[in-house]
């Protein structure tokens, strides 16, 4: 008998009646002699809701009652979940967090999972029942609530996944599974069927939104199989998230991921002296600003630029910190841009075939795609360009590295 | 330094503009030396909207399920609420009925408080915090949320103002307190100062909406002074509910009430003999059937009728259970009436001045109003009549009885 931890998204319990089509997929699942866990996210828009009536009560709502908020949302739907599985005559029982004995640190609205206890959860699968558990949620030391951070529930899933040692995390969604490229740009692109843990890392980081990578990071420390499937197809196989799967020494570029909203920024002409790039990056991390690529470019004169990209949604924020670093590190000029874009290859293999680089970049020549910055990783390529050549980019790698459909890899 | 517990209803909490202004009336109150203790309800329609939707998944929820669904309601509300009364940077503190350590017991969906064990809430009130706890909601011997039933949020105050021993428990609803009467039904109704327990109980139980019963009773017993208030004219005084109130032996009717929701029943010709009335109404109360004035006429050549009243709501399902007695007991026949209203007068007193009963029934005759069942007790005495002769028997009654505003006692 296996053990199948299935999570549902928002928008998989929408409403009621979506709520009795999930059912009934767990219930499929359940008659093949499975022992369910099914972790929920909050139905559809609620989580919004709710936040938007905290912010009319204040614009900085405290984060312990925010969570206590936000905690509600995940309920709702175990209840629903729960009712409608016993409605069909399924023994079923639904846990909050704390009673599915998730326990978290006490960082309030981005808490993390310190351990889990899942003393109920076992006793009710002894007892043959699906057990139905919020994700997204927490308890601290103190017994109060905590939530997850974004990606939550997926957390949560994975978590008990490993917890319980099941055999398989399925994290269903509204797509099939992960793709080569986003469909809805490039018709052409294909599902893939199977996909490492490092390859989905990069995925997940360079924009594709099917999972975040701290589930994903946690999957592969406890080696939790995960498949990502789709709610309303559940019949089709979807694709499986494991250790390297890859066979020999094959090069393979797994896909072509792309993300529109990083804004890119220069700090131009800094002393080339130890110690500068640590001020500037030190500043926006205590003002919460994630970077993501960095770029040093080779000291001129002992000058440097230093150029990265954060979420456009922080570009204002992280021009405010810039102008306060500058006369700190004795720069002489901020410079953004905004209407730019990253287009990023993903594949193991590709350190050790130094060709690969070479194509993409050469794909982007013939197109007359200008390359602003370059970044590389074990597994990765991502290339900054002109916010108005993502389209194109996209298609011709996606073409180059044989990954339209019906052409063989 | 007093100790107030102050309760919000739903209508108070609906909106977060609704949850500002509730912030003020407290921290007013919290300005003046005062410790708190708050209870809120669900926001506005919110409880309706969740059992909407379970029914939505099934006729028949499941009731450990619904429970768990319907006490985020009441969450919500705490969490808005606490984050209000932070923002305006006074310390303040959520609590789910679990956390404020209200045990119940595991009747799902109309649970009993069995004890309260509020150790959260002392450490927090020694904090100088305003405590706000989710009413309505408590937690069984194994963990699980329950839910209290009508009138829950009511319940939580005055049981944690009498755990607590408060000064005072404050219910703050929709209208300036306790009135002799509807004051949409008659305009010269007039707000009550001060009523004792019992009457408060009779006037609850003859169709006043202010209070449920069953808070009245636990204040009662353990003698918590209630001061029903208005939330949206919090400055006027409101009704206290306390220990006999009235002086010496003056006979005073305290108000007149009415219930329009009442269906009458009768079942004819039942044979004379002991333990057929147990039948009946054992078989009512299996059904959950909540049996108001019962009334048996004086047996004639061995054959009794007997009438009672229960909600309109119940009529059709107390035919069946009547349909299925009938037999068993050997009645002839079973009439039902659903086109009428209960008038009831109350007051302390009344039972030493059996004058009281012959003016209520002289001025309902004057109007030619024909009663159909009276019923009495120690404080109250009700008629039942057709339902379009209601507001004519409320009216005369007010005025016969001195209750009309400007009016002396």
């Amino acid at each position: 008998m296996a053990l199948v931890v299935m999570k549902f998204g928002g928008s998989s319990v929408k409403t009621p009646e979506h709520i009795k089509r999930v059912a009934d997929i767990i219930i499929g699942k359940y008659r093949q002699k499975n022992r369910i866990v099914v972790v929920v996210s909050a139905p559809g828009d609620t989580t919004d809701e709710l936040i938007e009536m905290a912010q009319q009560i204040s614009k900085n709502p405290d984060e312990r009652e925010m969570d206590m908020l936000l905690a509600t949302g995940e309920q709702i739907s175990i209840a629903l979940l729960a009712m409608a599985l016993k409605a069909r005559r399924v023994a079923a029982i639904s846990f909050t967090g704390p009673q599915a004995g998730i326990f978290a640190d006490s960082s309030y609205t981005k808490a993390r999972i310190t351990r889990i206890v899942p003393t109920r959860i076992v006793e009710a699968l002894k007892k043959n029942m699906i057990v139905v558990v919020a994700g997204f949620q927490g308890i601290n030391p103190r017994q109060e609530i905590t939530t997850l951070g974004r990606g939550g529930s997926d957390l949560t899933a994975v978590a008990l996944a490993a917890a319980l040692k099941a055999d398989i995390c399925e994290i269903y969604t509204d797509v099939d599974g992960v793709y080569t490229t986003d469909p809805r740009l490039i018709p052409q692109a294909r599902k893939i069927a199977e996909i490492s843990y490092d390859e989905m890392l990069e995925m997940a980081g360079s924009g594709a939104q099917v999972m975040q990578s701290r589930s994903i990071e946690v999957a592969k420390k406890f080696g939790v199989v995960i498949e990502v499937k789709n709610t309303f197809h559940p019949e089709k196989s979807g694709t499986i998230i494991k250790q390297e799967v890859r066979k020999m020494e094959e090069v393979v570029v797994s896909g072509v991921t792309f993300d529109k909203n990083q804004a890119k920024l220069s700090v131009i002409d800094v002393p080339d002296r130890p110690g500068v790039a640590a001020k500037i990056f030190g500043m926006l991390g205590k003002n919460n600003i994630n970077v993501d690529m960095i770029i040093q470019s080779a000291a001129r004169q002992n000058y440097n630029d230093i150029s990265f990209t954060v979420a456009k949604t922080d570009l204002a924020k992280t021009l405010r910190v810039l102008r306060r670093a500058k006369p700190l590190v004795g720069a002489s000029d901020i410079i953004s841009k905004d209407n730019i874009a990253k287009v990023s290859i993903v594949g193991v293999g590709m350190r050790s075939h130094s060709g690969i680089a070479a194509r993409m970049f050469g794909a982007l020549a013939r197109e007359n795609i200008n390359i602003e910055m370059i970044a590389t990783s074990e597994i990765k390529i991502s290339c900054v360009i002109a916010a108005r050549d993502l389209h194109r980019a996209v298609q011709v790698l996606h073409e180059e590295f044989g990954l339209d459909k019906g052409t063989k890899q």
